[in-house]
Parts: structure tokens; sequence; C-alpha cells
């Protein structure tokens, strides 16, 4: 797509891979990042292993202009997230002295103690830049093109929209969707002649399962772009190529 | 863990990274894995583009015993999954008779046209075994480790269930949960301590939003293993280390 910039996210955790806990992160840093001209091209999700970490975080910032990370920078065993980061970036894994006093004024005021475990959220990648925000304690950091975020989904958007400011920003890409009561099969040849013409724009087919709670309808073509004349003429075109065919078809 | 068999999901489709769907398959594939000693150690959201695919493919397929795919294998433009898969292991992409007949069939029992759209979903792989099911027209199909499905939940869950038989199995992974209402900094050393007493448990911690739809309770601990006995003395650990220190925690 025409002057975007591109992010891969990795998301960091034994609970994501096992399906206890579905991640509710992914959908929400796309949607952000793709108003701001930022595509994200590639997600992975890796268990709370260092090497594995350090692997992504290392093959992911070379090929992308962002790498965004969620989980894995709270307090216990298995927060190994910045360590791992700094081992990525060959650098030690240091204390953040304001940071150490916020949360000790914070734990302070609480009357809860100060243990080396909490001190842990205290550290951050030698380099990185704390990213700090009124409403958390413990603030998400950059270090490079690495953007790093809490896992819980309340506290990881609160670092997101704190990190939006420090991003460079292409042209918004912009989604339309046709809902459309027509076989895949049927329409799919219309489809491609369609997509063809416009190059530039990213037509995606997504068939839906009778119990879908997204659309009553079978189909729904999502049509994604930066030019909002383009995204429509697309949209008008698979219109009439299902009216045509004799099927309803609305565009939402 | 012991005695289990590493798996890696493939989750295809350019809806899933932008945000425009959320992923159904993922927890359902693990939980389905799991249980029959499989466990998923990675996961990579791709796009509908051939290279990423086949390197995606090529790259899992080495490093794990099972590689599942989902997504791509429709009619339409943006399915590629099967054409990718056969550039993966450097095979044509075929014509299966049984599947081409089959649809043929159904297509005509229903009055619809079989176009040249619809054709590419008898499409596999050269070298693939399909494994067909009684209630899915199109099968899914293996070719050496790796797992084709569809991409639609219902289906999917179909052409999995289709699958198992094919599959070896470990020892199957059981995952116990205790809810507590405690700060993680306030047990982490416990937890730790715990943890390192037993190596073949994997104990998860994982706060809670106020929101959280999962839990009334502040965090979750999910200790995972094969061996029931241990499971159960770890949680009781969890649960005294919680009791001690005055917080409320309850064995799910």
């Amino acid at each position: 797509m025409k002057n975007t910039l591109s992010a891969a996210v990795i998301l960091i955790g034994n609970e994501l891979l096992s399906g206890s806990i579905e991640d509710k992160n992914l959908a929400h840093i796309a949607k952000t990042l793709e108003i701001r001209g930022i595509r994200v091209r590639e997600t992975r999700i890796i268990p709370d292993i260092e090497s594995d970490i350090v692997d992504a975080v290392n093959t992911l910032r070379a090929k992308h202009d962002y790498v965004f990370t969620t989980g894995g920078i709270g307090p216990t065993h298995d927060d190994i997230t910045s360590d791992s980061i700094a081992a990525a970036f060959g650098v030690p894994n240091i204390i953040v002295q304001d940071v150490f006093d916020a949360i000790g004024a914070y734990l302070d005021s609480k009357g809860i103690e100060f243990t080396r475990a909490a001190q842990r959220m205290a550290h951050a990648p030698q380099g990185a830049e704390m990213i700090s925000t009124d409403n958390a304690i413990v603030p998400g950091y950059r270090i490079e093109n690495v953007f790093v975020m809490a896992g819980v989904p309340r506290i990881m958007r609160i670092m997101l929209d704190a990190m939006i400011s420090r991003l460079e920003t292409g042209l918004s890409i912009q989604n339309t969707y046709v809902h459309a009561n027509v076989g895949e099969g049927e329409i799919a040849a219309a489809l491609e002649s369609i997509q063809n013409q416009h190059p530039d724009v990213d037509i995606g087919s997504y068939p839906q399962d009778q119990d879908s709670t997204i659309s009553d309808y079978r189909v729904i073509f999502v049509v994604k772009g930066t030019e909002l004349s383009e995204l429509e003429l697309t949209c008008q075109q698979i219109l009439k190529a299902c009216h045509d065919g004799g099927y309803d078809a609305i565009k939402i």
C-alpha cells in the first residue's frame, strides 16, 4: 500500500498460546496504527522464554519500521520481557531511578511493602526512553524502533496512546465494507477483475458462519486503502457485480 | 514440559492483522491439542502473501513436530494458501479429482455454476493426504507434518476433529487455576520459590482488569503440567502463600 509504514506486533505470554486467555490487544493496536498510516504486517505470539523473545525482536526490528510488544513487564517470575529486550540489544537491564521512586511512593501510600519483585518493574534496557503517562505508574518504553507495553488491555491502551507522538505517520489507511448474500465462488472472478483494476487497494473476502455476530450476510468484503475516492469506486463496482448477478449486497 | 510434542500455528489473513476480524481459532486449536499432549509453542499471524506463507511454513515445520494453518483455502483471489504450501514444499498445486467431483456434484444439486474460481478449492499440493469428513465438502489436508485448515471457525473445527487421528500424542497437559485478591508484587517471591520447586510445572500469573469478564479476583494463576498430583500440590502451596499473607484466594 502506498506511503504507509510497516509494523510488527509481538504478543508475549504462555497463556495466549495455550488458549487460557485470548488476546485483546492486537486488534486495538492494528486499528490505532492504521489510521496513522502504519500497517501491521505480521504478528508473533511467543512464550515467556528469553531466547524466543530475543529471536523475534531481532528478526522483526530489522524487517519493519516499528515493533510493538505486549506482556511480561510485571513483577512475577514469568515477567522476563525487559531482561529479554535488553539481551536482544546487547545492553544491561538497569534500574530507572524515576520509575523506582514513583513505584516506591505509590506502594508506600498504600502501605504495601516495596518488594524485590516489585522492583523488577522499575527496570528497563539501558538506553530506553521511558514514555510516562498521567494514568499509569509504570511507563512503557521505547528502545530504538521497539515499543514495549503491558499485556493488561487497559494499561496497554494508556501506554500506546502515550507512544503515538513518537511515531512517524503515513497516509491514513481507511476501511470500507460490503456485506453480500453471495457465495464466494460465484463472485470470485468479478472480484479478481476488480482487484486487478485497483492494485493500491486491498480487497479481502471473508465468508461468515451462520451464527456470525458480525453480519447476517454470507460474506463480508473488506476494501482497504489510502484513497477514499478509490475505495468508494471499488465498493460501487463490487456492489454492481453482486446486483448484476441477482445477489443482495449493501455497503456498510 | 515432559513427554509432550510441540506445534506451531500459522493464522493466515490480512483481516486478522488489521483487526477487521478477531481470530477465533487459536484458543480452540491450543486446547484441543493440549489435552493430547501437544503444546502450541508459537503462533504467527501473517498476510495473504505467498513469500510470507512460504517462509513461515518452512521455518516452523523444521522446528516443531506439527504445524497447523488456518485460512486462505476458499475460492477468491486472496485464497493463496494451497499455492503457497505447494511452493514451500517445492511441488505443484494440483487438482484432487475426488474433491473436484464432490464440489461439482454439490454445486450442481444447488443449481450453482461450477466456476473456475470454485475449482481452486479442489486443489492441493501434490503428495497431500486429503482428510475427509462427513460434514464438509472441501476437506482439510496434511502434507508431511503440516495440517491445512479453513479459517471459518465452524469448518476449521470439523477439519481439526478429523485430523486428530493422524497425530501422535504425548502426556495430556492439564490446567488448574487459582484466583486471588493479591497484588502480583506481594506474592511474586513466594510464587517464584514454588515455581522453582516444580520445574515440570508451568505457573503463569495474569493480572485482571477491573472490568475483566474472566474473574472478579485481581489475579489468576494458571498452573499447567502433565502430573495431576503435582498440579494439586502446587495449587495448595499457592493458596497457602496467599492465605498466609492475609489474601483471599480460591482454586477453581
